[in-house]
């Protein structure tokens, strides 16, 4: 542990409750059994998904904070300054209950797109704990340029290979001097080297790529990262492309994969059980970006013909999932269940989220379908 | 008829199928007797909502084109162009099914928010046609510089009072170059004087305000109009405003009322029928920008526990309303019934539309309420 570049033998020997999803090391979704009837999702079902690696952060153990330093630069005064880890831990601190999902997730529902083949093993709710970036300007009396448009985060992680090029994202500055943490927990435990430990740039309602791991420099800056995994990967097109056509991104034509998608998903049933014919609870859970409260979670039995109100209670955290439950009455047969949820912004999952194809297969909105057989 | 300014007195006297809805002169409704189970709406009970005043267009008779001149000016080449009126006669002419909607409709339901108190009277399904704008500039070789846009159009109407500004808009010039027509037609039948006769700027899937009545000029330009009615008036705050809350509405923080956003109204039963218990029809119509198609109209009769789905057939315009109708049981006593439309793009109307308040009360896109006595 610790000094293999083998995620995936470490993820097997050590975490037997993850799913390795393909050949690619750190590719490791939380089992639908382990979503269902869980608020939390604790780190040892906790997908995982690297885009880039850190051998010694191969462990769901924590990694010191002594000496690890964050340095801050670009428009802000004074122009560079170099945070101690260890400050951070006499700092008061904040925890956001959230959804940290993969914007691949869902990937495998659209057509014709390669890469992780995510259904929905990319997706948890935790809780991350840390300091607010803004609390740490403040303490150190940084003014940030007005100008300032974007926060990009750097990690200690490297490319997987020789001349694959370095990973980092551009936040958008409000967002991040609105909520971001440094954050230093995952779960009320010191976080595991493979979640980002020790310090993780956590902002919630954005993808969970955006949540930049092993931080190690924040540039305050007026324009977006132009790298690849910034301005190429992690990308949508502002006008819709047709399934299948290629297209080329720029930073002007496409914008980041920033603000997580209205989503819900059944997680029980499980797709594919055998259902004894009567009253059958469907249960799951349903998110959005945090910026306004789900209004209902609808379920239909029928084919859209008829849909029904599901249950919740609204979480004290608008980035936190909602967890749902309600109950139809099935026949013996084949039948397709289905879950839409709607936000106070009256915004919807599509029936067809193929609707919003994008070349490399994010976002992924649509209307949650699974097929159950009853006798 | 033609000669006064006292319009009201003209509708009252020639048309009685409108409904004079406030003192201010020009402000009529479309009844909902005359929409329910209308596909189009005849000139008779088609609303009427002018800001400022042609005398000699109040009027449902047509107005003459002979010597009507439209001037193009602006980033084009050549910089300015005269078009004839009667030019357009020979052209070919294209026909657009499409909603026209006052961006106020609905302002009713906002709390607070004075202004004509349009509850559902501003808004029809009507047939226009002319000449594409497009095509007008390939027949005089006209090119729009690539830097342009915005096209601001200006109309032969006058301020209703001294020292009131002239009212224009800017459109986006995407939408006006792909769609916008030089409309010399209202349902098949020359263009009467009340709705901009003899020619009116019409583009489909946007507000009525933007349908430019006695189209007298075209500026192609880089910029948005900072006159009142384009950058004061018809505009939405960027961010969310508390209602009641001033806002100070500039170019940057605001953006006009463009897009005509997703609705359904319930035509049948009206509001405060009474009906008798067993099965009720209701029906109405639903209709969104015209960017994608409506995917369901939900009705509920128990407050949003269930929802079941309505027919409709879709339109062939994709800017036209959508008639639809289903059946509910009802038994004695009150019942509120509720519409909502879900596009293909996942866009849904709140349950509570005041979420999108706004300080002049525009775009009401609200889930239809409508109460009904049974007995």
């Amino acid at each position: 542990m610790g000094d293999t570049r083998n995620a995936a033998g470490w993820i097997e020997g050590k975490n037997p409750n993850l799913e390795v999803l393909s050949e690619v090391p750190l590719v490791l979704g939380t089992p639908t059994r382990l979503m269902a009837g869980h608020r939390i999702i604790d780190k040892h079902s906790l997908f995982v998904r690297n885009i880039q690696d850190l051998p010694e952060g191969h462990t769901l153990e924590p990694r010191p904070i002594e000496g690890w330093e964050i340095e801050l630069t670009g428009l802000i005064d004074p122009s560079q300054l170099t945070i101690q880890g260890e400050e951070l831990l006499a700092m008061d601190q904040v925890e956001h209950e959230m959804v940290l999902q993969c914007s691949g997730n869902g990937r495998s529902m659209y057509d014709g797109i390669p890469g992780t083949p995510w259904t929905q093993g990319g997706v948890a709710n935790v809780l991350f704990s840390g300091v607010p970036l803004a609390a740490v300007l403040e303490k150190h009396g940084v003014r940030v340029d007005p100008q300032v448009q974007y926060v990009t985060g750097e990690g200690k992680d490297l490319p997987m290979g020789r001349e694959l090029p370095d990973m980092e994202h551009s936040l958008p500055v409000w967002d991040v001097l609105d909520r971001s943490i440094l954050a230093l927990k995952l779960n009320g435990e010191d976080l595991p080297g493979i979640h980002g430990g020790p310090v993780r740039l956590v902002t919630p309602g954005l993808f969970g790529t955006m949540q930049l791991k092993w931080l190690s420099r924040l540039r305050f800056e007026t324009a977006e990262s132009p790298t690849f995994y910034h301005a190429d990967e992690y990308r949508i097109p502002l006008s819709p492309v047709k399934p299948g056509e290629r297209f080329r991104f720029t930073l002007e034509n496409s914008r980041p994969t920033w603000y997580i998608r209205l989503m819900s998903y059944i997680l029980e049933p499980e797709s594919g059980a055998s259902l004894s014919a009567g009253p059958v609870v469907v249960s799951g859970v349903a998110y959005n970006d945090g910026t306004a409260r789900l209004e209902s979670v609808l379920v239909s039995a029928d084919g859209g013909r008829n849909w029904q109100s599901a249950r919740f209670d609204v979480p004290d955290s608008p980035f936190a999932w909602y967890q749902w439950t309600t109950q139809v009455d099935l026949g013996p047969g084949t039948h397709e269940l289905w879950a839409r949820a709607i936000d106070e912004l009256g915004r919807s999952q599509p029936l067809d989220g193929s609707i919003y194809w994008n070349p490399n297969g994010y976002e992924w909105t649509g209307v949650f379908k699974t097929e159950v057989t009853v006798s």
